[in-house]
């Protein structure tokens, strides 16, 4: 009997997370020689700790296929962050325990950063405990800040909805702005880079005055509103994205909310009402503001061709590389041409990826700190190219729920503190 | 030499006015022998009173068709109300004098309540002042609030993106729920009807646990939290949809900005975070929240397919109606059966249409005053079917914007008090 594989979602979802499942489940099924059955973890991660895992050859091949375009995670994810081995080194052996329970040699994990690393320390322990596992991270990330890719799935889509967004709306405050509302603020995600906020900056290339406000650049208020009177003086009125990790010189957000997730990250948001207040305190103009949230995430609607295509090749990708007989690595996304667009995947070792951020090169973003520069709009465009939609039905699209078939437990309960 | 015909925007824009705007334009320019040309007002009715015209007639066939499938106010549009013709009798004649200068015969005005209220007085003074004009309203608002007929243009669109969004945002939170965000909120427009937040309930006919908060039921803070506490126990998460122009009891807003529009009425928005916190407050769940603003009336990406032809068909047979000899009126949506959906064009005299503000019928809203009831799914339903994607280059949609020659002035300036 070869050995199941084990697969999980971790961290905020994406509208293609699922597209790198469908890769890594119908991948495994080409090679039920070498991969017995897939089993996802209920919950990301907390799903093996609890033993709680989803046996989704019970699926149909029709429902797999439908994962590469429902948005979210299908098995559910979870903000859970494995301490370190020292500190919790009995959260590791329980995972390694519940992997031999159910004859477990493949270990994909599908995140961020920070998965990386447990994926990394996962990998290790194993080896240390000599539990023949295969480790692979399969990339995934909205905020585009992982190293070692050239770019990660989940944020070409996001990137094609704010520059679509900002496009559209921007046309709207154009017609108002006459006798209304001249400038408006799009507040996108991105904690600590730009990447989302910068593909609002391809608004500019069809004429739209906007700024751009990057968590890099350390928010300058008069050069800023120099920069929105100027707009709203030469055409009108201004559009203004703005990253939710935008922040004041001595590093405070512009809108902190003060809680935290289970990273230890800070919970934003509401920078957008604060923009907003400050062009209408200082220039006196009607403003609106929008927040996209989860809209822009989740947004598999609008999502870009490109980026569903590479979220399920990374998946395909990394069953590839566990069958090679590859642990600890993660593939990647290599471009080898802006345009015409072309990559092909390649891997990264983890111990490289884990919680290393990436932040947008500085030649990315314009000198004056409110634009993307040529460098910027070639490396976005290729990753929003191409629209894959969804199929609808009496006007709404059609997204799949698994069935999410719970495999009988064969381990005591383990208790998550 | 036939007369020439005046088009004008008006008010808050939407994702398919310029599909009227081409109806109205292709069907004049199909009938040379009884319309000259079609000059458009720019920024609206301010671009008569200012005599700043725009030659529609030196536009491209294409350039025109283009506009069926580009969002937002083509010519500009405004908010400016003319006052009483008591108080500002001044302002009529200016359009009259307008009018007349450029040999005006046809008085198209592409708006909500409001400009149906300027359009039928526009109507009754070129009648006392003896001038020649066909004055027809031609709908359009996302509020949907406009009294004799079914629906109106601009409407569906947002209920559709509303709808999409809630799905797709739901089924990223139900992604979190287990460790993290458990609630989201989306606020949506409408000030005073639900038709908006009432399209977020066609989610919960997917299985989605979604509470509306709509502005016809005053906010019963401990019925909402019941209600919310019941999702979270039986779904692990809850939607909310909230109308920007949900109330307390005693008539206040959810959230005021304080300041208001030039119409008068009070400019909302924020109500999002404020339910949010009321949740976080009581129940101790993690939230998200989006407030979705111009994004959900510009999204032309995801217009229903059946707005976007009433869109145009109404602006085409404003036109017919000013052809059949008609004055005073505005073409309607006459519904015929729900399913199989089908409907007729009719037609309103505008003194019945003016500012009237049409509710959700009590009985669209559930009992409970949280969700939409059968019948008002039947009623949203036919309004979202459809798919009318812009074309795309490049990645992003392909949006027309129009040269937008000026006419020659023939008149005086006219001071606009």
């Amino acid at each position: 009997m070869p050995a199941n594989a084990f697969y999980a979602q971790s961290g905020g979802v994406t509208s293609v997370i699922n597209a790198s499942a469908c890769g890594v489940i119908e991948t495994a099924r080409r090679h039920p020689d070498r991969i017995g059955r897939v089993l996802a973890g209920r919950n990301g991660i907390l799903g093996a700790l609890a033993e709680d895992l989803i046996d989704t050859s019970l699926e149909s091949e029709a429902a797999i296929a439908a994962l590469r375009s429902t948005p979210a995670g299908a098995f559910g994810s979870c903000r859970y962050k494995l301490k370190s081995l020292e500190k919790n080194r009995r959260e590791y052996e329980r995972l390694i325990e519940v992997f031999k329970a159910h004859d477990i040699g493949y270990f994909f994990y599908n995140g961020g950063g920070d998965s990386a690393d447990t994926c990394f320390k996962v990998s290790q322990l194993s080896q240390s405990m000599g539990y023949p596992l295969q480790a692979i991270h399969v990339p995934k990330t909205i905020d585009n800040d992982l190293p070692l890719t050239d770019c990660c799935p989940g944020f070409g889509s996001v990137a094609k909805y704010v520059a679509v967004s900002t496009i559209e709306a921007s046309l709207d405050v154009r017609s108002m702005a006459a006798t209304s509302t001249k400038v408006f603020v799009l507040e996108v995600m991105g904690r600590h880079a730009g990447w989302i906020a910068a593909a609002g900056g391809l608004a500019a290339h069809q004429g739209i005055p906007v700024v751009i406000l990057f968590p890099e650049i350390p928010f300058d208020r008069e050069a800023f509103l120099a920069r929105v009177d100027g707009y709203v003086k030469s055409h009108g009125y201004c559009s203004v994205v703005v990253s939710e990790g935008c922040h004041h010189p001595d590093g405070s957000f512009l809108a902190e909310q003060g809680s935290k997730d289970a990273f230890g990250h800070a919970q934003l948001g509401g920078a957008a009402p604060v923009v907003a207040q400050i062009v209408k305190d200082a220039l006196g103009h009607k403003f609106h503001w929008a927040v996209a949230d989860y809209l822009q995430r989740s947004a598999r609607h609008i999502a870009s061709a490109t980026d569903v295509r590479q979220a399920y090749e990374l998946g395909q990708r990394a069953v590839e590389l566990a069958l090679e007989g590859r642990n600890a690595v993660m593939p990647t996304i290599e471009r080898l041409s802006d345009e015409p667009y072309s990559y092909r995947l390649g891997s990264a070792p983890l111990d490289a990826v884990a919680n290393t951020e990436k932040f947008m090169p500085r030649d990315f973003i314009s000198e004056d700190g409110f634009g993307i520069t040529e460098a910027g709009r070639r490396y976005l465009l290729p990753l929003i190219q191409g629209e894959d939609y969804p199929d609808y039905k009496n006007g709404l699209p059609v997204y799949v729920s698994l069935e999410n078939h719970t495999v009988p437990r064969r381990l005591p309960v383990f208790e998550i503190k």
